[in-house]
């Protein structure tokens, strides 16, 4: 392979594989060339993806050592993937009877949770979260790709406890949202006591059922290190969970013009 | 831009968004080059990714015409997916009671799972279909890859009906697997009459609730073009569905050597 092949070929292979350490050795057999030669390609992989603000590359030396790909994603594009979100919220068509909202095509828009999970990588790359936890439905797509983009395992809390999970720990909490005592269930062996947890979910109100999450992990030990949500009323002001962070803020909708306030979180990063 | 990093950028670009069309004019003002350099480097793009056997760049000319990168899987490849799943379904500890296996784990890889679709999405490219249709939860991570790699929506069909989901139709059928009548609903909005699916899901027994998916979609008048399955088991051997591609079969467990017998489907393509 000629040079500019093997960048190409580095670029798609990495970036194919987010966060999955590659030794040099690797490319070395792959292409046939020097440990040298192959820096050389890192290196000019390394400045193509940060020109086009898509992520970074990095290396860490000595064993075990290797190189891996960082997706990321730039304030730009992800201000344009707020405001788009907006948008497509705002359809006057999504309002339901009941002040709901219908979101069910959003939520599985791969391409465009693909994007959503770009944001949530970019902010809790760094905090050592060993799994993504969600609870069934609208948020697994986009967890599937946050779990994907950070090479970590997807958790899915159920709602029911089902035969084919195993023994599980269930809790029931209220939800706000359906106004009664719901319950969730988590296999038992689909964590590992002492580890940390990400949380990713599509949409909060008081937050009961992602502090059922929380709870239901504490029982395991695990530690929360973020919990990312792509919509989150802004009332009830309070919530039962202390920290979060959220793509969109949702304030109701506007009784007058019938339009739904929806605006981007502007501090989210 | 020099040719090397436009033609890794386009490799990027187009493999980062499947199926997606982009004219020629596009990469022109992206990279402030003549269509005839453009050109070249598409040439060199699509003989890298051919000679990785990662995909194909497809050009259509004409109005609306463009560039697009259809993903594949090589036949190597796919062979060596089939037997780690072989090997990961093998492990003794998932052997649960009542003849149940817990694979949440390996059906939530988002990783795994991104591979398994690329083989659906090498099978389905050519059915036209509309979207990917999928029964919560278990086949809603691979669903999710194979949407994105055809850039086509998904719809989830759920066990209740949501007041989030608007105007549901929902059926009853009868699921061997938990042997007893089970219910399912799709919101009315969430698919065109006339239009056509390609069913995904993780795992098929006799075919009850992939039969209940069809049968819901026929309500909506919409054309089942294809129906793709992780795990099939090889009885019983009449299915309640006339055709299907799975990409393992399993015959149950080794009474002697409590193993479980599961093997790759070698006619998958």
């Amino acid at each position: 392979m000629k040079r500019s092949e093997r960048v190409s070929a580095i670029v798609k292979i990495l970036s194919d594989s987010p966060n999955q350490s590659y030794s040099l050795g690797t490319f070395c057999q792959m292409f046939g060339a020097a440990k040298s030669s192959i820096s050389e390609d890192l290196q000019a992989a390394r400045n193509l993806l940060e020109k086009m603000e898509l992520g970074y590359i990095e290396t860490t030396s000595g064993a075990g050592g290797g190189v891996r790909f960082i997706p990321s994603i730039s304030d730009k594009v992800f201000l344009e993937l707020q405001m788009d979100l907006c948008e497509k919220l705002k359809e006057p068509a999504r309002q339901l009877a009941g002040g709901f909202l219908y979101t069910s095509d959003i939520m599985f828009n791969a391409r465009l949770m693909k994007k959503v999970a770009h944001a949530f990588a970019r902010k809790f790359q760094d905090t050592g979260a060993d799994y993504v936890v969600t609870i069934e439905t609208k948020g697994i797509a986009v967890a599937t790709m946050v779990s994907d983009l950070l090479n970590i395992p997807l958790v899915v809390i159920r709602r029911e406890s089902k035969i084919s999970e195993g023994s599980t720990v269930s809790i029931n909490y209220f939800s706000g949202s359906s106004d009664r005592v719901q319950k969730m269930s988590i296999a038992k062996r689909a964590v590992e006591p002492g580890s940390r947890a990400l949380i990713i979910d599509d949409f909060m109100r008081a937050g009961g059922s992602v502090k059922g999450i929380a709870d239901i992990l504490t029982e395991f030990d695990v530690e929360i290190v973020g919990t990312g949500l792509i919509i989150v009323t802004t009332e009830p002001e309070r919530k039962t969970i202390p920290e979060y962070s959220a793509l969109l803020y949702l304030a109701g909708i506007d009784p007058e013009k019938k339009e739904l306030k929806v605006f981007p979180n502007i501090q989210f990063f």
